[in-house]
């Protein structure tokens, strides 16, 4: 088997099934790109763009001589695009998802395909922008990026590599996680942040002079709100998917919170110091770590 | 008068008193710059660095002759060089600071000043990097950006227009606000949010395996938590002198973070998505209104 993917089909042409079938198309690592959505209007703009060869459907005629399924729409509709494709695929046909929480689409997977699972390798591209829709798709999006797969037993170790194989065609870094813990580690390194982001500019926002307050903040305001700016109906999705991970992030949060009031309230100078140390002393580190 | 100003003392010749000499300077709005600070090599380095022509010290010979000085030392330090300067000033001398906080500066100045209160202009400029020191100091920091004076009753409008007219030299629109307004604002759009990333970034750091986690963040974690590599002796001043207003700040978001708890126990969709679309809306607005 070539390194080569012959036909792979994107279902949802956006930003990220969009800047991975141009990544592909870039790095000569497709054949032919498929591309499948809800509107044809949007299909039609996604192959104008270059992004897509031509628009298909979830029928045999897209679906059986596919080597390569991506399902990249939200979570919340992942399980409905399983429904529809599961009996359709071909025998060594590759299904992969770009969902940013991976229990949900696995349970979602497994009742879909029933004893076909083996050809679900579930996927988490790491990179987006805050924009949307095959406008915002470009073919560098995850050079140098994460994609975590969370392989479940019964893949095949050459269709995880398959999968593998295509990102790194991309230009991504790609790591393996197990599936509860992918939930785990990007409820507090995501969603957690997300949630406090939006829950920021709400309460500066209803408070009393809001609207005027924000003319007054600095770079610091705009750069921790910027993930408030993100794609309302896909977080509420994300979140709903991962709540129970989520809550727990909130309250393991919520009890460093708690610890500040009492640092402030007591006017404890050296607590708040320490504190604030530690957490320049872990940034840094973890920047130093990544290159950033 | 001319818009020119003649000597100016900067105390303190780090990011903040460093740049706005230098930019002044690139302004040809100084004859002369003379720098104040604890140690002979941190001036040594800002006259090789051409930020200031010469060193003085809190004394006659420095400061009866200014026309402007600006305090740009760390809140904590305010008291006591306001209270060295106080004795030693020229009857038209004006000081005027860069403090983050205004109330305990204020508080200070008219202890120190006493009838001279009125020399006293007090100033926030709203620009900084997550560096310091004279090293950090560039001629552009102010460049449209914010600076907030809180003119006191004792001062004249002329004493105050010489200081909007030295940070517009500098490149900075200058607005105005009373003393406790500028404080309850900034903390809500800044002190706020800074406790908010130090905290998420130690609720990780703490986690088990936090260590590992954060090769796994977006770069939404790394913005929302840039503010966390802020300098945490300054933060922790600013939180103290300012802490009966972020203690209020930090309920009022303590309530909002309850509301999403309570949204995400009972699995409330179309509540979350309401609350992150009011606050993208927001958020976008503010965007638009700033240009940014």
């Amino acid at each position: 088997m070539s390194n080569r993917l012959g036909k792979v089909v994107v279902v949802g042409v956006g930003l990220i099934g969009g800047s991975f079938a141009l990544a592909l198309k870039a790095a000569a690592a497709v054949e032919r790109v498929i591309g499948v959505g809800r509107r044809a209007g949007t299909l039609e703009r996604a192959r104008s763009l270059g992004i897509i060869d031509a628009a298909g459907a979830l029928d045999a005629a897209t679906l059986s001589d596919a080597d390569l399924v991506l399902v990249a729409v939200p979570v919340a509709q992942a399980r409905s695009v399983l429904d529809s494709l599961a009996p359709l695929l071909g025998g060594t046909t590759i299904v992969t998802d770009a969902g940013s929480t991976k229990q949900d689409v696995v349970a979602s997977a497994r009742v879909a395909m029933g004893a076909r699972i083996g050809q679900f390798v579930p996927g988490h591209p790491i990179a987006g922008t805050e924009f949307s829709g095959p406008e915002a798709a470009f073919a560098e999006l995850y050079g140098g990026r994460n994609v975590v797969l969370t392989p479940l037993p019964e893949n095949s170790p050459a269709d995880v590599a398959r999968v593998r194989g295509a990102w790194e065609a991309c230009g991504a870094r790609v790591c393996e996680l197990g599936v509860a813990d992918h939930d785990d580690v990007f409820a507090a390194v995501s969603h957690l942040p997300h949630l406090l982001a939006y829950a920021l500019v709400d309460h500066v926002a209803g408070r009393s002079g809001g609207e005027g307050l924000v003319s007054f903040a600095a770079g610091g305001f705009r750069d921790f709100t910027r993930i408030a700016s993100s794609h309302p109906e896909m977080w509420r999705d994300i979140c709903l998917a991962n709540r129970s991970a989520l809550l727990r992030e909130l309250a393991g949060y919520g009890k460093v919170l708690d610890q500040v009031r009492d640092m402030l309230e007591r006017g404890d100078g050296p607590a708040l110091q320490t504190l604030f140390d530690k957490a320049r002393v872990a940034r840094n580190r973890w920047l130093d770590r990544s290159g950033g």
